[in-house]
C-alpha cells in the first residue's frame, strides 16, 4: 500500500457533487514514511517476507525469510515479545494465517513457501496467539495432519463462520479460519468489511485484561489486488482497511492509552493515477462496482449473459468491442483470461496505470494514532518501526 | 517528484560496497505530504500550472491557470507578497523562466501556453525580481520585441553565461538566460550542478539585505525526465537538486532564521522501481552514465559509431540485438526514435517501470529545514503550503 493507494482511495470515496474533497482516515493519521529495502543480498526491492520480518523484528533479512536473519538464525518479533511481557496477543489477516506477514510475527522459517511447516509450528512450538483469524483451512486440515483437531484437543476454540465471531470466549485461545486459502475479495465477500468485523471481535476478546494486548492486523489483499493489477478490488480492500481504521479511531478515543501504528511492507503493481499520456483519473465506475472482475468472469464462463446483464453487473455500459473481449475469446484458463480483460476495460475507463505484476520499491507511509504516536513522525526505516515498538514494550 | 523519485535517488547514490544504505538529504528533511488535486473542473490529476498556482497562491484553479482562479481573476502569490513586504525576491529554474511554475509566482495568465505574453508581462507590469535565472532566450529576444534590450535600458543587468554568475551586482536587477528554452539536461550541461550554481549566486545577491529575501528554486527538469520516461536524466536532475539542498542545509545552519520548504507540484511518468514482474531495481548503469540518451542518439545520427565506442558512451556493454535497435532503425525523427530505444534499453538493465508520459496524481512529499519547519509536518493540501507561508510573511 504505497502512497498511490492512499491517494487513490481519497478520490475513490470522494463525492464529486460536493465542492471540496474530504480528507480520509489515512490523511487524518499520516505521520511519516519508511524505507523498505531488504538485506543487501536481496537488492533494493523487498518481498513480503523480508518486509514483514523488518517490521516484526527490527532486522533486515533476505527476500523469503520468515523472522530469521541472513544467517538463518531466528529473530524475536514484537508480538512474541509482547506475549512474554504477559500481554494478550492476536493476529487478524485476510490472507491465510500462515502467509508471510502473520508468520513473521509468530514463528521462524527459512522460506515463506513452507506453508505446512509454518502452520505446524504454530501448534508444535506451543500455541501462542489468544486470537488468530483469517484464511488457510487447507493448511490446517490436511491429509497428513489435522492441526484443527490438535488445537481443539488442547483446549482451543475453533470457528469457521463469521457469525461465530460475535460470541468468542475470552478464557481460551481462538482460531478462526474462514476460507481455504485467502478470504474472498472484500468486494465479493458476503460479510461486509470482514477485516473490520474480525478486528472488532478480536479486540473484544483481547481487551478484557489488565495487562494489555498487542494485535497485528493485516489488510493482506490490497497487495493481491496490486499483483493482479486490479484497481476495483484493490479499492474495495482499501475501503475495508479504512473502515477498520475508523473503528480503531473510536477505540483509541475511548482508550487513549492505546497506540495504533499502520504501515505497509511495500507497494505493489506500480499503480499510477493517470495513464496513457492523459491528465485524468476517473474512479466513477469503481464506486459503482459490486463484484470483482474475477467473480464476473466466473459468471460469464458459467452462462451466456447478454450485454444488458453484463452492463448491470459492471454498472457501466460496455461497447460492442468490449463485449467481444469478454465473450469471443479462447484461452486455456478462460476465467483468468476474461478476468484480465475486464480489469483492462476498467483501467481504460478509469485511466489507471500499472507497470508490473510485482513490487515497487517506493517508500511507504506510516500512520499512527493514540499514545506515543509522535515517535513515528518523519523519515524512518521499516526496521525503526519495530525498534520503537520494542522500546515501548520494555 | 513523487515519492518514487526520492526513493530511487537513495538507491541511485547508494554505494553497494558498504554494509548499509545511507540516508539522503531528502530523508534528513522529510516532514510531511501534500495532496495535489486541481479545482473540481479539472478532475483529480493536476497539471504544472494548477499545481504551481496552488503552491504560489493557496488557491485551487483549473489546469492551465497561471495564478488566476476558476473565474480567471488574478491571485496574489507568496513571492509578490514578500516583495510588497520589502523583501528581495528571486527565481531560479532550469526550465525557461516563463514556464508554468516561475510564471505563477511572478504574473497571471489565463493559459500557461501564452509564453510570449507571460515574458512580456515580466517587463510590462514593472520588473519585480531582483534575480531571475534560467532558460528562455527565445521568448525574450524575439523578432517582434526585444525584452532583453528593454530590461537593460531600464537599468537591468543581463547575463547569458554561467561564468557571469560569479560577479552579480546587488544593487540592480539581474536577468540570466542561459539557453533558448530549457537549460541542457544536468547530465549533459557543461556546468556541473547548474541549479546549485545558480542558487548560490542568487542567494549571494539576495542575502545582502536587512529585510530578508524570498527565493523560488525549481529543479524543473525532474518532471521533464519523467515525461520522457528517462530514468538516467531524471536521476541526474535529482542529483543537482540534492546538491542544491545540501548547499541550503549549510546556509540554514549558518543562518538559522532561514526557512527552506521543498515539495513537488505533482509526480510524473508513473515511475516504479521494479517492473516486468521482477523484484529488482538495479541502478548500477545509471551511476556510470555521463551523457543523456538524447545526446548519445544525437551522436549516433551524426556518425557511424562502432559497438565498442557506444559501450564506452553508455558505460555498459550493448548486446548485438541492442546495437541493432540503435543503428538499424528508420524513422522520420531519427534522433527521437533512437533516444526512445536507448531509454528502453536502460529501463531493461535497471528494471525501471513507467506507466504514462503524463502526470500521476499520487501525493507528494514535503521537506522543510530551518525556522518554523515543523508547521509543514504531517498531511496537508498543496494550498496549505502557500497559506502557511503567507502567515509567516504577515
Amino acid at each position: 500500500m504505497g502512497p498511490a493507494y492512499t491517494t487513490a482511495y481519497r478520490y475513490f470515496v470522494d463525492d464529486p457533487d460536493t465542492p471540496s474533497i474530504e480528507k480520509t482516515v489515512f490523511d487524518r493519521h499520516f505521520v511519516g514514511m519508511a524505507s523498505t529495502f531488504p538485506a543487501r543480498e536481496s537488492g533494493y526491492v523487498t518481498d513480503s517476507a523480508a518486509g514483514a520480518t523488518a517490521l516484526a523484528t527490527g532486522v533486515k533479512s533476505y527476500n523469503g525469510a520468515i523472522s530469521v536473519d541472513s544467517d538463518k538464525r531466528p529473530l524475536t518479533s514484537v508480538l512474541t515479545f509482547a506475549k512474554a511481557k504477559n500481554k494478550k496477543i492476536g493476529v487478524v489477516v485476510t490472507s491465510q494465517v500462515n502467509h508471510a506477514t502473520p508468520a513473521t510475527y509468530l514463528t521462524h522459517n527459512e522460506d515463506r513457501n513452507n506453508y505446512n511447516q509454518i502452520a505446524d509450528s504454530y501448534v508444535d512450538d506451543g500455541w501462542k496467539t489468544d486470537v488468530l483469524l483469517g484464511g488457510g483451512l487447507k493448511y490446517f486440515h490436511r491429509e497428513d495432519r489435522n492441526l484443527i483437531e490438535e488445537f481443539k484437543k488442547d483446549n482451543g476454540h475453533f470457528i469457521n463462520h463469521y457469525q461465530q465471531l460475535s460470541d468468542l470466549p475470552d478464557n481460551k485461545p481462538v482460531l478462526g479460519l474462514f476460507a481455504n486459502i485467502g478470504l474472498p475479495w472484500a468486494i465479493d465477500d458476503k460479510q461486509a468489511n470482514r477485516l473490520k468485523t474480525m478486528t472488532k471481535a478480536a479486540i473484544s476478546a483481547l481487551s478484557n485484561t489488565e495487562g494489555g494486548f498487542f494485535l497485528l492486523i493485516e489488510a493482506s489483499q490490497i497487495d493481491w489486488g496490486g499483483h493482479k493489477n486490479d484497481i476495483a478490488t484493490a479499492m474495495a480492500e482499501m475501503h475495508d482497511l479504512a473502515k477498520t481504521l475508523e473503528y480503531l479511531e473510536v477505540f483509541v478515543a475511548e482508550n487513549p492509552d492505546t497506540l495504533v501504528v499502520l504501515t505497509a511492507d511495500h507497494s505493489t503493481g506500480g499503480l499510477s493515477l493517470g495513464a496513457n499520456g492523459k491528465y485524468e483519473w476517473e474512479p466513477k465506475v469503481l464506486r459503482q462496482m459490486t463484484m470483482s472482475p474475477q467473480a464476473i468472469a466466473q459468471k460469464i464462463t458459467e452462462q451466456k449473459l447478454n450485454q444488458q446483464t453484463l452492463n448491470t453487473m459492471l454498472n457501466f455500459e460496455l461497447t460492442d468491442e468490449e463485449y467481444a473481449l469478454l465473450y469471443e475469446i479462447e484461452a486455456a484458463d478462460l476465467v483468468n483470461a476474461i478476468t484480465i480483460n475486464i480489469r483492462q476495460i476498467i483501467d481504460g475507463r478509469t485511466n489507471t496505470g500499472w507497470s508490473t505484476s510485482a513490487h515497487n520499491a517506493v517508500d511507504v507511509q506510516v500512520f499512527a494514532l493514540g499514545n506515543s504516536k509522535n515517535i513515528f513522525s518523519g523519515s524512518q526505516d521499516n526496521t525503526d518501526i519495530a525498534k520503537k515498538l520494542f522500546k515501548l514494550l520494555k
